[in-house]
């Protein structure tokens, strides 16, 4: 793969290499790992690449690896940068043939996440989207227990996401994740919940396969100076008449990732935690909460969250390992595309364009309703 | 003291008493327990009450009472009834010159709780309001390090209230406790909202020391055939600025009696579950967590935590514990007065009729909240 | 009742009282509540007690009770003083007719356990020993899985005591409850292991229905000048070639009273921890692990479990309920007997004399293992 | 690297290849995968290395890889066959001139164990041993807060090690991993205590840096026909006065993984746990217990967990990472060698032929003390 973004000081890109280095499958060959191409040669040395193939720009990069023999290529892009970054790359990468793995959020509107919806549409390529948390065997297996309809009718879910990290004016300090996750150049029109409440919502809509219809916003920015909100309080309301609460923060001193879920059927309830991510609770209407752990061996884990795994009950796996799955799953449809098969809508377990289209409208309908005096703002498709 | 309410199958009367008995101050000496005399004679002979005592209903124990020399009154009537009873018998025994512990929600409407609110102020006598999480030590404890500033400035607060009991149309089966809960009647115009929503927004509000102000809701009723709604999610805002959440449910399969808190402020935050009360999780902004624990020995814990604690630390107390603290407060006021001294306002530690005014604005402005289609709802003083 | 011990400053004393009256069916009546007579009095003042029937000394308490006509009398004793006070008081009283609630251990020797054991044969009079913890509805339940097979053949049990509140020389600071268990008059041969371990004994066997047949101890004393022994870990074989561990520890900084029990069968395993006593998790060989929660409506329950509640699902219940489930059961018992029903071995759950002995016995051996420099000490019968 | 081991089926080496392959400075370049020629050759191609460098047998390997010119052999090889093949290999490579990574137990006997020991001293190459939870960060912080008197002087220590997975005859049902180490001859006179008894006892010596000096254990078969034990119990003494327990068990039904250690001193305490090896717990006289997590910023966490972590905190590492350390420090020592630098012992922080030495005699002590009759068995030198 090449790489754009990930540069020295950079978190996420780093995160993104770890985890497609894992199953041995996936090798970083080329990059642009910088902005500033002297950064950028530097991560090259240090990754050992062919010093040909470590690029001073995204554009170069194209022109460089359209000109090597097509079997030398890169197969795909992943695209590691800030967010103002991710719709040209991802445009010029599949206007050029490449398949791409995208951090979130996609692109900076809808509009744009739109225009890459209908690009992947029109050349047939396959594009991931790093909403990293759906690629947990737990969530997997939740997803599982509410399609199979284990939990009945959905009632209710509660999905939040607190974290602490930004309680202070951190990006005046010279941090560079907190500098441009606050800034809307580079970030976009939301700050908490471009950041981390689309993947609330998006784990929500993973699990069950239902779509937030309408939201009702508070966001706020707690941190003086700072402009982009750094809390968000929503009431939201999904398709079938299942109701929630969803919820992200920047500023809840102490909280570190806590993107959670609790889901609500008829029938029974679940709930999952990422910060103790191989625990699935299931609870019942009349028979005592069961823990369902990743790895286990009990017959009846679903096929998903037991490929999911990589070491058995009790060997502690976490966020590389559920990185690394959709890294997985995404290399198997670039695989399938590669040998020339068709790849159906559904077929590879893995984030895609659409989930981008949908948080983007999400983002910007959570804007949209902080500011408006109506209770309900609904989500246009 | 005199009781009302807690026949023969009631839940929460059989409570008040181990409660009040719990530390020996308190004994029940008279009671209208049923409105069937049959049964309320039934408890008092369970009792062991004497039988002149034990009334046909609570305006006869009004009589009786007052019948006897002054010495050999009761002191003091609890009122453990459904809620449409609560308003007329604290009024009349109000104005007989009774102290008075009642259930929540105070009345049925603000209207009556103003009522009570001015009698209270008219009479001088003791008004208790059992908003029974407020006893436990370390929400004491909690309240403490938010009023003395340790977590800073407060932002946010989350308050849930989940519960899974009444997932099913229980109340069509012959329980009494779903029955009448669930009957506008003797419940009101809320159900989840009122019977247990308003506790977290008095959690909440003990615990900071600051008002909700404004509720956006969205109340649901999930069972086919409730009269009453039996979810509701609100987002919330606070004076000064604090932004929330608020949401309960009595349709949350498997979730017990899961009221719990998060706030956070500027420079720390916490956590209190109540199904594990006596841990107090404390958030810093660059220290690790603390968990304070109900009993402990160390220096610091807040005097009113401490006298909350009846056990060395690791000897779990619970809800009796929790309600016989604001028994014991309460009785504390009842002996001032009946001593001839003074008591000012606040001087006890237990919940009272303002808490109960504020309970019922809470409640009617989430009920308006959610017909109305305008986001924010004020809460009027 | 009448208590022995109790007097101000006590701990037990006053938490026999609160467990004994919370259900409303057993009054303290009379009492020797100090070796010091005015501290006697004084208690007895605080609870509003008959002067009369405050006495100086338990001798006088007998002689003052046996006066009085046998309907007055009180029905039962409760001993809450320091060990060594244990033996006279119940050989006497049991002489004299009456039943006893003894705080555990039940004597200082194996001797007088038997003593006693042979005086309640003897006499028929109940006899109850304060083991408090086999009184939590969730090791009910343990019991109850255990006894029925459904963990099938048990093979190991874990049982641990670990406490740190004597990790300082607390006895030399005027520390009451330090300075009697430190103290070999008052509290006999063992300190930890007397004081906590037996408790660790007792509901291992309690749950299981094994006995202990073989112990090798290493008991240790670490706070310099103290002249008991602080800690000791034993491993432990029971009967049915079950294998296990037993430790406990009064120098184990910051665990609290940390009694926790781990038992693993051929088809199951299972695990109660006293700080959330409510909780009971249970292991199947594949099929996830479930967690049992005391007051819960799901059916299965077994009968005890549910009789040793007095709240819902998700209001905790702890020590005191604990102890009171104790009392309830013994009061049962002695009821039959003041009936003139015969009363037969196992037919009221709660400890007894037998277990007294057993308890005596295991601190005996554990004493005399340590001092031992062969491996496995035999438990006699 | 080369590896030994690791063929189709294995568990152990595949790990061994994800933890080495993290951090992008080692890559896997030759190997012996399996006893079987046909199936090293397919892991050879599944991990498309040069067909040459994968050999029929560890012999094989070493001969091919000596004929290759210095700069293009294997840096060093990792050994992750059943124990039995440990020190033929180490043997014959260290004699070679390789550095080795050993999976543990280092080898059968302690005579094997030392006679690797001197080859190391001899040769000067780096032996690594793959106690992996020695890796965690959070092992790490609680070995810097023991050795930097935190604690105060150490008392007592409780490791444990449950597991379930062998509850029953899982070896005759042809699972691999349950055949050879429930087998003497590839496995060793010790099942349960050989397989993870010792890593228990190496934790509880890496953290406090104390030795057993004492054990006396009660191990176990429980499942019948099994040729080792399965469960183990024990006592044990450290030199410094230090008392503990130590158990291990393959047939705590519902145990995953469960190594944890608790540690209490003068001063304080703490706990870990593997199963949530992000958290260290840790305990204080007067103080409320914290809870310090990996990756987290607060100022005081030690520079070897801070190291060891990747990722911020809040986003869960595990197994693998673990054991990545281990190699990443490993990596470090073998680049020093090969720039020629010396390398101090202690200079790297990973488990080298010394903790294997120590390890072999905690075997072979707990064996013997399981056939004496004597209380202490004493570990030699």
């Amino acid at each position: 793969m090449g790489m754009l973004g990930g540069g020295p000081g950079a978190f996420i890109g780093e995160v993104h290499r770890k985890a497609a280095r894992m199953d041995g499958q996936i090798e970083v060959v080329a990059g642009a790992f910088d902005i500033d191409p002297k950064k950028s040669r530097q991560m090259g040395r240090q990754l050992c690449l062919d010093p040909k193939r470590v690029y001073g720009d995204y554009k170069e990069m194209l022109e460089g690896e359209l000109k090597l023999p097509p079997g030398e290529r890169i197969d795909f892009v992943a695209i590691t940068t800030p967010n103002n970054w991710h719709y040209p790359m991802a445009r010029d990468f599949l206007k050029a043939g490449f398949h791409i793995m995208c951090e979130k959020p996609v692109t900076m509107t809808s509009k744009e996440a739109k225009d890459l919806q209908k690009l992947v549409k029109k050349t047939g390529l396959v594009f991931g989207l790093m909403h990293t948390y759906t690629g947990y065997p737990m969530v997997k297996e939740a997803r599982d227990m509410v399609q199979t309809g284990k939990l009945g009718k959905i009632r209710k879910i509660v999905a939040e996401y607190p974290q602490g990290w930004l309680s202070t004016p951190l990006e005046k300090t010279g941090n560079m994740q907190a500098s441009w996750r606050t800034d809307p150049k580079q970030s976009g029109g939301a700050g908490c919940m471009g950041d981390i409440g689309v993947h609330a919502a998006n784990l929500a809509e993973y699990i069950t396969g239902l779509r937030i219809t309408e939201v009702c916003a508070d966001l706020s920015t707690f941190v003086k100076g700072r402009r982009l909100d750094d809390d968000g309080n929503c009431i939201v309301r999904f398709n079938k008449g299942v109701r929630g609460v969803l919820y992200a923060s920047q500023i809840s001193v102490g909280e570190e990732n806590g993107i959670a879920i609790r889901i609500y059927g008829t029938k029974g309830g679940l709930k999952w935690v990422q910060l103790e991510p191989n625990t699935l609770t299931v609870y019942w209407l009349d028979k005592p909460a069961q823990t369902i752990r990743a790895g286990a061996n009990y017959s009846n884990l679903c096929k998903a969250a037991r490929e999911a795994c990589r070491l058995p009950c009790g060997h502690p796996e976490g966020f590389f390992e559920s990185m690394a799955n959709h890294y997985c799953n995404f290399a198997a449809a670039v695989r399938c595309k590669l040998e020339g098969k068709k790849v159906k809508a559904g077929q590879f377990d893995f984030p895609d364009v659409e989930d981008g289209v949908r948080g983007m409208l999400f983002i910007e309908s959570v804007l949209r309703s902080t500011k408006s005096r109506q209770k309900w703002y609904k989500i246009k498709k």
